[in-house]
């Protein structure tokens, strides 16, 4: 490696921004030669250690020359000098950045927890975490019913200032949605509707945690969620997950030796690993809520999806909500950047979430929750879930024969019952990062899987979402995959 | 007043939420007779404090009561029970309530700082605090852009996940378009898209205040700011605002005395009395940011509106990013309900938000985004600006007027130089409350002003929004208001 901690000088009393001092750096220093075509760039974390800046200011500084065309991100493997390196387009935002920054005059903290979302690389194929086909999705209908209802004068009301807690006509289909398909009891007075499932577990966690709080989450776990709610102060406690979803005697033991706040589930596919609570743990943990006075933020992000005639019901479904805080999303269904989604909670909570919204973002987006209760009032939406599901259980078996047929040596995973994605493990003697990167120079991104396994970096896994691929598009892609595969 | 300590009961110990425990026994005492046509219910602090809940927690049962028919809300003169009671439609929703609730089984913090929205309250016509007409805005090009957008083949990248800054198109449309308006000098690093200006301050404040952080604001300031700084956990220090903005002097001596975090000013036009920073103080506030360190926050959410010829350009336009964080808003140029504002500063602060921004709604909205972008290409939004400009400064003209011609007597204001409200200050003769109310019950909502005078209680003024209405609906506004005035 390079001695970095010399060539790139950060003079924190200069007036340009830090990370555009090591943005510049790197320029000059791949146009003078130093750093050739191809060579591979330090790590956020190694480099900002080095450098002592934080990671962040790093990924960002890593993205600024990948959007000017000095290198290229691979995903999981790292950064690399570009291979045809772009002096004349360099060199025009090289004059640009000169004018654009002073030193800033006062101070920012820096979120200790939050990461930098990974930029979304293009690629020709694509394995997601269990995304949607947004090529399904009722566009038409959904465009159709969007400028209708802005231009409606009978909707002027809804073009202003309104509840907090969302549009009253989709808070309404929801109920009966949720009703009808997860034998949920509720009423309007227990729905908030959120920006997607991102923000309900923003806000409950505002609503609910207070700093130094414990918070259980499984040792595997969704990454995001562990953020947010340790950037509100929480303390996490991480149990184990099998293959009946956590481990309820941890908790318990937990229970006995501290209060705890809260614990996150997602109890009908767990993220990563898509693995389904077992009834008796489902019993067991209600129970404890009971005993130990915990909440249950159970985030059910894909339940429209599950190909078994008899899925298991949330826990919302025996709770009453006493202690199950329940999540979902729209956004799964139809498209992710719909960023709909609701909370089903106490009363109680639900008030005291619709107060602190008032100072997030005043209000969710009328015209859109109108737009998308219409689809649900016309039977669009459930017949979009229908046809997804029958199509998606298609690819999720097409997917199931693919890895069967080719890659069987190599890779374990247990079927899932329902979802987007296989959790898929690789063999210990495959290097996933290498053949992350390999795949993506023939055209295929997937993840090789670090931020699933953070907590337990032995493991060699990775999500592979098959919901958003033809079933061809799935051949392509294992056949792609396992061109790519590249031993340690 | 009734007793209404012993008349409604609270269980703590019962199943049912504590707000609908206060429903049910209001709803029985109205059924009853106890409580009869037209009598004024407690204000929601009284009562809150009579029953030893949160103050929201009556206003939600309240809204509550409102929602079943059993009472009416009059902004700023109370809560009324209702003249024609429901009691079939009351005794429906009673016997659902039964079946809701059991008692929440974990704890639930209260915001203490942040105050339940009012709800909006219809009438016939309506002094806002200055928002747009939305009969005005260009929906017609709006829906047609965002229904061809979401079904166009070439965005389906946009329907997934993306940069937590906003959409490329629309951060460059708003890059030129603030430099063409505001003289800013800025690029695409220096801005992060929000939902409003609300989510913009609020960000902002995570990014920026540490608990016990010491933020300074005018002695009457826009009350949501002032929740947003004190939920992240500053301290207010409140400045008089006399004709010429906030009185500088008064935060030297501050900065003479203690660290400031931050200032909020809303240069253009402070909220609410829509003075505007005289360019003298312009000069000394950053004088002052530079010599103490501090940030300043402008909320510049009407600019687009000014009706000189010359408009003061903002502080940002100096400033370059140094110690200005610059908030705006499209909400106010199209309608509330599109929630799309910015915040444009030092590239490190943005930076770092947009790290944040991935756990609270993860991303703004690309199709709404990509739509505005476009109406910006085509030059809709400015042609749109323009039209709104002459036909809003006419309607101030025509406000102006008609309280000349109509009110002189009993109200004093500044004609504001821009923005859609004249700060109204109402003689002491004058009971503001009862006139509201009488008002409302004519068709004619305008605000008490309570909620803007909350730190200098005698003074009796409010915000009359001009530019939601036509000059002949003013006309009749006007006359109702004046048959409305009450004297105390």
């Amino acid at each position: 490696m390079l001695p970095y901690k010399n060539l790139i000088q950060i003079d924190r009393t200069h007036a340009t921004a830090i990370y555009l001092q090591i943005v510049e750096a790197f320029t000059k220093l791949i146009q003078q030669g130093k750093l050739s075509a191809g060579t591979k760039l330090p790590g956020s974390r190694a480099l900002g250690s080095l450098l002592e800046v934080h990671r962040n200011t790093i990924t960002v500084a890593y993205e600024e020359l990948s959007a000017q065309g000095w290198v290229e991100v691979v995903p999981q493997k790292g950064v690399f000098v570009h291979q045809k390196i772009p002096i004349l387009k360099g060199q025009e935002l090289a004059g640009k950045d000169e004018q654009k920054s002073t030193k800033v005059g006062y101070a920012i903290g820096t979120s200790t927890f939050v990461e930098a979302a990974a930029p979304v690389v293009a690629s020709y194929l694509r394995f997601d975490d269990g995304a949607p086909d947004v090529r399904l999705a009722p566009l038409k209908a959904l465009g159709r019913a969007y400028r209708s209802i802005i231009q409606r004068p009978s909707f002027r009301r809804g073009l202003g200032y309104g509840p907090t807690l969302g549009g009253l006509e989709l808070r309404k289909e929801l109920v009966q949605h949720l009703q009808a398909t997860r034998g949920l009891s509720l009423d309007l007075y227990n729905l908030l509707i959120s920006r997607g499932s991102i923000m309900g577990i923003y806000m409950v966690a505002k609503a609910l945690i207070k700093p130094k709080d414990l918070v259980v989450v499984g040792k595997l776990n969704y990454n995001t969620a562990n953020m947010i709610f340790q950037e509100q102060g929480a303390n996490l406690a991480y149990i184990d997950v099998d293959e009946e979803g956590i481990v309820i005697e941890q908790l318990e033991i937990l229970c006995q030796q501290q209060q705890i706040r809260a614990i996150y589930v997602a109890s009908h596919h767990h993220h990563p690993t898509t693995v389904t609570l077992s009834a008796d743990r489902r019993l067991k943990l209600l129970d404890l809520a009971e005993q130990y006075h915990f909440a249950i933020i159970e985030d059910d992000y894909d339940y429209d999806f599950h190909y078994q005639r008899n899925p298991i019901l949330p826990l919302a479904s025996i709770d009453q909500w006493r202690h199950v805080i329940y999540i979902g999303s729209v956004s799964k269904v139809i498209a992710p950047a719909f960023r709909v989604g609701f909370v089903a909670a106490h009363p109680d909570l639900i008030q005291e979430m619709g107060v602190l919204r008032r100072i997030i973002d005043r209000q969710g987006d009328f015209p859109l929750e109108k737009a998308i209760a219409e689809l649900f009032q016309t039977g669009e939406i459930q017949r979009h879930i229908r046809k997804s599901l029958r199509i998606y259980h298609q690819r999720r078996d097409r997917l199931d024969d693919l890895l069967q047929t080719y890659l069987a040596d190599v890779v374990h995973y247990e079927k899932p019952n329902g979802g987007m994605a296989i959790w898929t493990v690789f063999d210990a003697s495959i290097d996933l990062q290498a053949s992350a990167q390999k795949a993506l120079k023939k055209g295929l991104f997937f993840s090789s899987g670090e931020s699933y396994t953070a907590n337990i970096p032995s493991l060699k896994a990775t999500l592979l979402g098959f919901a958003s691929m033809t079933v061809d598009e799935l051949e392509e892609a294992v056949l792609m995959l396992k061109k790519s595969i590249v031993l340690i």
